[in-house]
């Protein structure tokens, strides 16, 4: 039922609310839970390894060559990491990921931390993927290229739509662009390794250009500038790790034994992921690709004249299938259209998982009560369109601008690596104080040296993002996180305060029951649903009985009256005086008079309020109810009964048992 | 108490919700109502004079001279309307205005065309009087002069902020502006016609201005033309007529005998428009006023120039003021800032009258319901935000110009005043089937000679406004009206539908009662509102009574068993099943299943309700009691019973009986 205008629109975007049974979603084999829940992994390589070329094409120092072995040593990062997520899902195999390790071990702050890294990340996981999305789009279309942010907003748009009317495709569905993708890939790498080992070295469209670098550079800060360019490198190719976290959340979807399966999801998937990203950057070393941060500005083409204004510059993984396949431009297409298709599955888990943390968090009181049932789908939608609305906040900020929004990625990525791994060793620390079984114990400090190094490693790309990041928006993602760590821990004191405010008292104080009641039905017109209201008053049995009207009209208060009688209703009515027109002050005098009389009494009001069943229908009814209602709240020992009666255009709009004068359900008085 | 973000928003302008106790305005005497009631007709002379001399300037053929008839030709017709009104509130004196006799006589179809008539000249009123407000502040201001749009929009803000907080200004203070403006215009003519008199006649800065005419006139068409602008001039001076419907709605303000002295300040008040406004066309003609629609393209200086592009037309009064006090500038601006205080009262008296219609309207059952209590502040807050953002619109739609919105606005005052005035013939006709007395036969044979005359004179206007300015603007009159007679008759035949709908049956077959009751108390948690709500069911003595909790979460619910047990409550508490997390659903089937059992029984549902403080723990509590509430009420046989608790910050903020644990109101159970 739309209670207000705003409701209305809101059903008519995301569909009726739900009448359908709750489904939970089957266990998922391996083969189905890999492609869903890694997406948002895999797909990182369609943009991961621009981000290597990116960091590296700031210095000419460097050679290119380096691209590939600081995708091998992303690769070994992925490896390391997903062997400390193995632990992690194996451990906790409920589905909380780093939020559960913190709490549980660092303490509730510190998984408020995760917990708001966590938060950020949902928004940036759609806000990434589906810039790279339009960045693929305008690749395939480049009419489109204009239009790069408006295709990103509406990419977020539909996903966040088709997430909010809960028609959630079959994990099936999802699962085959991934297949499509990695096959796409490992076809591209395939051709691309067999050309090279022929000697048939394919050449990109950029390989002839020139990088024109700008920064000065004297003798003295060159070493260590190079330095931080290939940490920099490093730590941006990192983001091929943000989809670590889905599959950790993900593990209660899986079949059984969950942790096991999710375990070994996340090590085909970390391999892969790194097998794809040293192939890439290998390759896209060898066909002497060039990717840069302005093309306008850095880079030349070999004839030393500028790139022109409409150059737009191709995603890595686009010019390695246009140089792979140059005979063969159906293949770029395929390749191309598939790692869009990928990037809506991989920004899809942002919609589906954000829920579930939003439940867990507000299980554990940090986020408004009402998100703890996953099942309504209506609550979700507030912050299914919070998350969409952020994202599209962040895609226009950056000009759709997928390196700016990589770098706050990162932040809240790495930062929950570092606590959720800090908060593992501590966990294993605290297991080895209880196990004696040396062969467990061996075990045990494996996982701790294993989860200790992922969370030295994690530190370092952080600590990274954040030196060299922290003006050019990195502050952003820290501040988004400090911000919901306090309005969560705020949440959290409220609930808190009005829990010790609410606790029954150990003496029963608080369990007394008035001595008597006394009803009073509210009657403006004498029609059904004021006879239904008497008759359920009567039914109760309340020791005092009275209908009231307001003479808000002298005229129709009279003529009520006699009608009143003329019924021979069996309960009196009482008319009060309204000089002023007023309806709810002369009865709430009246209540309070009632609650002077007899303090220890109970005043039970009856309202009538009607079911209707189109939107502007409300703004016609119930409207004086409602007032009388929340009005009569205040008054203490007061209760406000609600008589539904439900409108025939109620009746009309979502069926039921018809018009309710037509229902033999009750007996006659 | 704000039920939401929007609540609290509109609470912060408009002020806390009325606690204070409803004050009737007590009744006014015929010296404060007369300047209150009347500044809508006694402001207009700051704006008829100046629509008279731009229609006349349309053409060379007709002097200046003519103005002053079509000043003393409007002034009659003042006296004739403010005759037929008199008769008007003699005969229905309830204040119901032409609205009321035209339902009464015509039919509810004519009383509603009046309806929606009046409520577009509330939206007119407004905006004439601050785009007039407007044009004064910026012959004050010169500085302010391209900010008139501005000027005008910001008035009616500050008018609607006053209006909505309903510090009505007492009466008294409303008057003064009046008074002063009434010594300002008679002191101005009083010493223009002295000097004239005297042979010193003042001459007006544009006095040696050109008229250009571009319009091409040929013999033939010359004298019909003529006729036209003639009438036209005189049309457009009729607005000084827009006020009458105020003061014939005010009638219950008076005091006793209230008709008599509504009639007797109408007829002061028309004389004193009527004589302010000859006066001041005489004036203009003798002092050369030049006043045109735009300067620019229609005023020439005497040595032939066009005026500049930054040259403002003062308004007809300001010109006076400037001419006839030459050597003592002040006056020239306290005329000036005396007509705009004076149009600030006048459009008070549109945000006043307003709710008075609108109430009225509402009985009658053409607007929703709750717009019936005029008591009611924050209802009316709707209706006034609606009419300033209509007179927002339409100060912008016509960049603040007073002439266009004139037009306008004499169609919305001229087809009440012909509608009325019909009503009127028709009710002496009536009365005069009845009455035999010759004396009284011939009063009421002059009194429908009187109306007959106002109806005639207020047709001619009408015809003339929407024959000459269908195409300039009037369409827009006739179509905002035509849309609220269709809305308006929708809602009522919604009302009447729905009432028909309810009617109770003959043989009372809807007076049944349910056989059983089955009592439900919701408990999340087991704290003092729960416990108030078990106390609350226990002693309305259900023939069934117990406690349901739904296991959304698996361990909390086993907790919250034990807790049970250990307290001991007297009261079964039964755990529901809840494999999807879900709260609402496995309730409802609760209760669907007791239905199903036991079809006669009446269902009771008790929830927990908090009484919160702020607005924003709105957004922390209640959210799936509300839930729960709206889906509960759509089972037939339910009803839910909302028990309130108020927090602590509830107390805190609003007083009261502080928390309520400490209140020693119930017997222990």
């Amino acid at each position: 039922m739309a209670s207000s205008f705003s409701d209305a629109v809101k059903r008519l975007l995301v569909g009726r609310p739900f009448r359908s049974e709750g489904r939970r979603a089957p266990a998922l084999k391996k083969r189905i839970a890999m492609p869903v829940f890694a997406s948002d992994m895999l797909s990182s390589v369609a943009y991961a390894p621009d981000e290597i070329l990116l960091a590296l094409s700031l210095t000419s120092l460097v050679a290119l060559t380096v691209a590939p072995w600081i995708g091998v040593a992303v690769g070994a990062v992925i490896l390391v990491i997903v062997a400390c997520y193995r632990i992690n899902v194996k451990a906790y195999p409920s589905g909380g990921g780093d939020y559960e390790v913190a709490s549980k071990n660092l303490g509730p702050r510190a998984g408020l931390v995760v917990a708001a890294a966590l938060l950020v990340d949902y928004v940036l996981t759609l806000a990434v993927s589906m810039t790279v999305f339009a960045a693929y789009i305008t690749t395939a279309f480049p009419l489109l290229a204009p239009y790069r942010v408006p295709v990103a907003i509406i990419g977020i748009l539909l996903i966040t739509l088709a997430g909010l009317r809960g028609s959630r495709a079959t994990p099936v569905l999802l699962a085959i662009p991934t297949y499509l993708f990695l096959g796409a890939v490992f076809l591209t790498m395939c051709v691309g390794l067999l050309r090279v080992g022929a000697g048939d070295i394919p050449q990109a469209e950029t390989a002839d250009y020139t990088v024109v670098h700008t920064g000065v550079q004297n003798e003295a800060t060159l070493g260590l500038a190079t330095v931080l360019i290939v940490l920099r490198a490093f730590s941006s190719g990192s983001v091929a790790l943000a989809g670590v976290q889905t599959v950790a959340t993900a593990v209660p979807a899986f079949k059984k034994p969950r942790g096991k399966n999710a375990g070994n999801t996340l090590l085909l998937s970390g391999l892969l992921a790194a097998l794809m990203l040293t192939g890439l950057t290998y390759l896209a070393s060898v066909t002497g690709i060039k990717y840069v941060d302005d093309p306008h500005l850095y880079l030349v083409r070999p004839d030393g004249s500028a790139v022109s204004a409409e150059y737009e510059q191709e995603p890595v993984l686009a010019q390695l299938a246009h140089a792979i396949f140059d005979n063969a431009p159906v293949m770029f297409y395929f390749v191309v259209l598939v790692a869009a298709l990928v990037l809506i599955v991989a920004a899809n888990t942002a919609v589906e998982g954000f829920p579930g943390l939003a439940s867990r968090l507000a299980r554990d009181g940090f986020l408004p009560r009402q998100l703890a049932t996953k099942g309504d789908r209506l609550t979700f939608s507030n912050g299914i369109l919070l998350l969409a609305f952020a994202a599209i906040l962040l895609v226009i900020a950056t000009r759709a601008s997928a390196t700016t929004l990589i770098q706050l990625y990162l932040v809240g990525v790495f930062a929950s690596f570092v606590v959720g791994q800090a908060g593992m060793v501590l966990h294993w620390n605290k297991r080895l104080r209880l196990v004696i079984d040396p062969k467990a114990r061996v075990r045990m400090h494996i996982n701790r040296l294993v989860n200790g190094a992922g969370c030295i490693i994690a530190s370092g790309v952080l600590l990274v993002v954040i030196v060299s990041k922290f003006l050019a928006g990195a502050w952003l993602a820290v501040a988004a996180m400090a911000g919901l760590y306090l309005v969560m821990g705020a949440i959290h004191r409220h609930y808190s305060r009005v829990a010790r405010e609410l606790a029954p008292e150990a003496d029963g104080g608080s369990r007394t029951i008035p001595s008597n009641t006394h009803a009073i039905v509210v009657v403006n017109e004498i029609n059904k649903p004021t006879l239904r209201a008497l008759s359920y008053a009567r039914v109760t049995r309340s020791s005092q009985l009275e209908a009231i009207t307001v003479a808000v009209d002298e005229d129709s208060a009279s003529a009520l009256q006699r009608q009143w009688n003329d019924m021979s209703l069996p309960v009196p009515l009482t008319v009060l005086d309204s000089p002023y027109r007023e309806l709810v002050r002369p009865l709430l005098a009246h209540v309070l008079a009632i609650r002077r009389r007899s303090p220890r009494d109970l005043v039970i009001v009856y309202i009538p309020q009607y079911i209707v069943g189109r939107w502007w229908e409300h703004i016609l009814h119930n409207q004086v109810a409602l007032k009388l209602r929340t009005r009569l709240l205040l008054v203490p020992n007061v209760v406000v009964v609600s008589v539904p009666w439900r409108l025939r255009s109620f009746s009309r709009q979502y069926g039921g048992d018809g018009p309710e004068n037509d229902n033999p359900l009750y007996r006659q008085a």
